[in-house]
């Protein structure tokens, strides 16, 4: 890794504390990743990028602040990037993937919650990732009471901006949703200084939906038998893409892409069963399910989830004259993703459904971040749909220790063989 | 207790099951409530209640149901009962406070959930609760993520309306609570086929009210020292105010504070701490914590909980000429409740302060169910802000299971010496 020392000390990190997390990193990735044989050659950027993660972008960042530009920190596929690339803003996604942030988020949370809250809360308090440290504005949610009551928390460290979600989809929602936009753009604006316009929010959508095409396309060759990528390395790139430079990251998904092209023409199937994740989000660097299922004569084809299909399906419209119309359209747009929030949310297994065709899926494994009620509430509808459908279902409930990882793979063997 | 097995059988409750619950409560109720000496003769009407609560209102309720009318299940302090009782229909708080319905509850939804809702789940699903099985409709709400995510699994056996509660209490928010009111008179309305007018609204709220000042007397006889009645008779009654016939429980709470008034003249102080409880609902038959604590030199002056202040606190006005007056009146007093579902809560730390200053309180104990993610993050703003006031508070955290009572037990009785 470069030298970043100068940087992180401007961005009052706790050095020492930081450097035992740089130091188990490198190790955990050179194992989960590097062991792979025969991966794309593509592949080196997001190496590159991993290798890089606490300096490169963040030093852009800095370069950004430099010049007067601001950094809003998000932690739900929910949050209008939009808006923020449309005020000059650069959004990065903070939810933390890391059993080293647990610790500290324990001490001013309860300890029977969700490992993500945890690791979030406690990469802030700890002053321990550069990006949080980076960030002139949190925007939070109410998408569960963790987070929805961490954000009091939080607020003590970084001003906080919370968007209230509707917990439904009715017109009315709709139009709340619309009306929450509006306020959030109202923030943004009065935050940069910049006036959020039809052109440049027109812009902003289009820097958004070009890193959806880039996923999509990404995910287009995981339907091919056997997959050209392995789940792990689609992941990554999906983790990624809440953290880099849009027009980079994209250009390298679709060097990636035409690699892969070639790559596909060549491959023979092993046979591998074809699972597919879903559930929870996987923050970085969360790997743990991936490299399990990896691990066995299986792979991951496909994650229904907000680090999967929920961030990249469905691009925003750029139709329309006015500022309301480019609203609607982002309201459209995201109220089509199905998070467990919503009751009901029978859309999700309808999504579920229909990945299992398109990805032609063997056994669908779900995937449930401890104490998160409102997925784990659901697993009993999504099992009973899929049961009804003829499709495997497993149900993983899990946190970012590594303690259970034995028992998950004998639990998910035991699984792969009866598929 | 009468005979109710007619109409229990009509009900389509699983009698024997049902003989197991009505076998334990009757010595439960003995053994916490039957044991306290001097008192109030008043109770006696409420003991009467417990003793036939599985076969005297819901035979009332049945009768209402004979002649046409309708019978909602509540679950929270936030739902109208004002508009319901405009409707000729009668509202039943369902919050079930039972161990004895949790284990039916765990076989539809995680283990790692509020008591709560597993008993609110169970009471149903084994068709063992009176109550449960006389209501046409259910009213959810969006305050947390368990219960929102319990209405789906709930919906497969009764009807259920959801109400979107904001999370926030913004402009917007009031704007959006008055047209989810709006959208429930419609539903109420279409399930009565009774017009909500002006004239039968404001009948409701009046009747709402009238429940609200006879419990408000009954708290102001505990501002006293020591107060008349115990902790344990005051929670009985709230709990009670959400089966019971309003105008007869009225007359009764009154007849009850006429006899405080007297009693009140003769009482000695016996040096007891005064408690204040605070956090989430204690639902019928959950007397665990008060009877820890009035097992001790010690008496529960108050609790600030939607079985408690949160309930009664504040009357609806009546002013105004026009359906969208009263709703402007509902929403107004409904969002002034500061329940840890919203974001901020402040308005919760006012709250306890006033009533530590009205009630003479010694130490405050916050009263968490296990696994209530909104009640538990925020007690560590509570906390801060007691501790800075210099205002005494501990937590405890259980949930319907008695086998923690002698722990807790100890924890209270170090936090009375400390106080
Ligand atoms: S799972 Fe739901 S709450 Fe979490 S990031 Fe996704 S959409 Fe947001
Ligand atoms: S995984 Fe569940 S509990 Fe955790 S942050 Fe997302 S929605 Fe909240
Ligand atoms: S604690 Fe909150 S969610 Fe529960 S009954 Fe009270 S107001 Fe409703
Ligand atoms: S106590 Fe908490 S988790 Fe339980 S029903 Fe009430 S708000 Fe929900």
């Amino acid at each position: 890794m470069g030298d970043y020392r100068e940087l992180w000390k401007n961005l009052n990190m706790d050095l020492e504390k930081h450097d035992q997390l740089c130091a188990v990193l490198p190790d955990m990735y050179g194992s989960v990743y590097l062991t792979q044989e025969n991966r794309p050659e593509g592949m080196n950027y997001f190496n590159f990028v991993v290798s890089e993660v606490h300096g490169l972008r963040p030093a852009e960042l800095n370069e950004h602040k430099q010049k007067g530009g601001k950094v809003l920190g998000t932690f739900c596929v929910f949050v209008p990037d939009e808006v923020i690339f449309a005020a000059n803003a650069i959004p990065v996604g903070l939810c933390a993937g890391s059993q080293f942030w647990v610790e500290d988020g324990e001490k001013h949370l309860p300890r029977n919650m969700c490992p993500l809250i945890k690791a979030a809360v406690g990469a802030k308090v700890s002053g321990t990732c550069p990006y949080f440290q980076s960030v002139d504005m949190i925007v939070g949610e109410t998408t569960c009471d963790g987070k929805k009551k961490a954000w009091e928390i939080l607020d003590e460290y970084v001003p906080v901006h919370v968007m209230d979600l509707p917990q439904m989809k009715r017109t009315k929602d709709y139009n709340m949703w619309m009306e929450e936009i509006k306020l959030f753009i109202e923030k943004v604006e009065e935050l940069t200084g910049n006036k959020v316009t039809v052109e440049n929010l027109k812009k902003g959508i289009e820097i958004a939906n070009s890193k959806r095409r880039a996923l999509k396309r990404l995910y287009d060759f995981r339907k091919m038998t056997p997959s050209p990528i392995s789940g792990k390395d689609a992941l990554l790139i999906s983790q990624i893409a809440f953290y880099d430079d849009p027009a980079r990251f994209v250009q390298k998904v679709n060097e990636l892409c035409d690699e892969l092209e070639e790559r596909a023409k060549s491959l023979k199937s092993e046979g591998k069963k074809r699972i597919m994740i879903t559930g929870t989000p996987m923050a970085l660097p969360n790997w743990k399910l991936h490299d399990i299922i990896e691990n066995l004569p299986a792979e991951v084809v496909v994650e229904e989830t907000c680090t999967g299909t929920r961030y990249f399906e469905n691009e925003v419209s750029t139709e329309g004259e006015t500022i309301e119309d480019l609203i609607k359209n982002l309201a459209d747009r995201y109220l089509n993703i199905n998070c467990a929030c919503f009751t009901p949310n029978t859309g999700r297994i309808d999504d579920i459904k229909r990945y299992v065709e398109e990805y032609k899926v063997d056994g669908v494994i779900y995937s449930n971040l401890s104490f998160c009620h409102s997925y784990s509430i659901e697993y009993r509808n999504v099992e009973k749909a899929l049961k009804e459908a003829g499709i495997p279902i497993m149900n993983i409930e899990t946190d970012y220790s590594t303690e259970d990882a034995g028992q998950i793979k004998t639990r998910v063997e035991a699984f792969l063989e009866m598929i």
